[in-house]
């Protein structure tokens, strides 16, 4: 089998992305299952002695912010193009971005605009798999902007790239209640009862194997402990919490929906390291693993 | 020293409760350190072998929900009343609870109004402790009963009790943000820059070293790894997640600012495997065993 071929954005060169991405680029364990197609500025790459194939990216608009969405695009646009077979990203500033693309919130919103697509974030690592039904969003706006339909989509869409990409053949899926003790029987607040699980219901009549909604503060300890391959969350912090903490270092950023795979690290820019040749690499080279593993004919 | 006496309520009688607390009461490890004194009825207790000290308790109203929720007056009272240190109670069934007492959600907040006191919950576990802003609220409620004062008001408990029981001379505490990343500066919802950070700023004005608000998915594996005694979290499921999937079984529930320290196991009446003998105790026995060493003098 031939390597793929994972197409990298740079991320932003004041951060500590051009560093990360040499550095994984150049490791062992990645040169053995792919190959890294770097966009980026040369510039910015010199300094960590990146030597593999590079697309030089001179965005219009100077600036940080500009560059590093720039090699996003230029990234992706090479995926969709069929340069490449999976797109991994390093991180960028959001508020840099937005300065120059308002109202820019993340690479998952971006690419999704991008294909026109209805996405998922998932936060996959070795012991926790955690998709988002809501991400970015004032948590005052969680409760009125959750449906059941989205519920249902991405328990749905969980459960195809399960098996379409990550190669489990039935997948085994629990939704998060929204409120503590998933309502506890309408105590807590109605919408576990009124959304949720006629959600689940919705996902279960199209042959899904679903629970929920299950009090979320006992269910990342099963499924932690192996009981689900995937448990979809309601809102950014009910998902981010449970996969950070449990495997900081090899928890990667998946985005479901898109026509090929999309991963990178889950932390940010670490402005206050970059340049000094101490940020760790571990999580970018997860990143590239697993765009290659969710590679599949 | 001689060994506190800790009053134990023994629970809902359907559920695991009597078990756990005869099989705790004996082991070594408890009765090393303290007396307990369990508050519970002789013929729920009989079939366990309890063999210490109890006072038989017989509610007024007949079923499980009023008994067990006897037994919690009664075992408060006694502390109250001088003849135990501490409180420990075992679980019980809120919605049993309810039928007979309408408006129960919890132990805290019972005991809170049993004694007029402002109280908070922690988790306390090996590796991290966390205290509760809210707790038993429907999310939607959360963001508009958060409040500067309540907030300011935990993070101060928490010193306090950090400082007065758990022997910490100067506690670090940090502040969960309400939204994805502490409200990004703005982009995610104003309750982080318009309640949380000026709480946390009027707690740094009466000299407590506090941070905050962080962005929670961040804050908790630092927390873990020891740069803070104590996270503040905004609402039920932010601070519980972390704390149970950490370490379900060594994790206790205590209250903060009552007279006295109280604590219980954070886990539910199991009804399902009660009275087969198959309860774990240890639960808790980490809960008496905390319990024991919050009597400070």
């Amino acid at each position: 089998m031939t390597r793929p071929r994972v197409a990298v954005s740079m991320g932003d060169p004041l951060g500590i992305g051009p560093e990360i991405v040499a550095r994984a680029a150049a490791d062992e364990r990645v040169r053995a299952v792919l190959v890294p197609i770097v966009f980026g500025a040369r510039a910015a790459l010199e300094p960590w002695a990146y030597a593999g194939e590079l697309r030089e990216v001179a965005p219009h608009l100077p600036g940080p912010g500009a560059l590093a969405l720039a090699c996003v695009d230029a990234a992706a646009r090479a995926v969709m193009a069929g340069e490449a077979e999976a797109l991994c990203t390093a991180p960028l500033s959001k508020a840099r971005v937005d300065a120059v693309h308002p109202g820019f919130v993340g690479h998952t919103e971006h690419l999704a605009a991008l294909v026109d697509a209805h996405v998922a974030m998932m936060m996959a690592g070795p012991r926790l798999r955690v998709v988002l039904a809501t991400n970015h969003l004032a948590l005052s706006e969680v409760p009125r902007r959750l449906t059941r339909e989205r519920i249902a989509f991405v328990v749905g869409l969980c459960h195809r790239e399960l098996r379409g990409r990550f190669g489990i053949p039935a997948p085994r899926i629990a939704v998060c209640g929204l409120n503590p003790h998933a309502g506890e029987g309408g105590l807590f607040g109605d919408e576990d009862a009124r959304i949720v699980a006629p959600a689940v219901h919705d996902a279960r009549a199209q042959g899904i194997d679903v629970q929920g909604p299950l009090a979320a503060d006992g269910l990342f300890p099963r499924a932690a402990a192996g009981a689900f391959d995937a448990v979809v969350a309601l809102f950014h912090d009910q998902g981010l919490i449970p996969a950070k903490l449990l495997d900081f270092r090899s928890t990667v950023n998946v985005t479901l929906g898109l026509p090929w795979p999309r991963t990178s690290p889950d932390h940010g820019t670490a402005d206050a390291i970059a340049g000094k040749g101490v940020a760790d690499p571990e999580p970018m080279i997860s990143a590239l693993l697993l765009a290659a593993r969710l590679v599949r004919s």
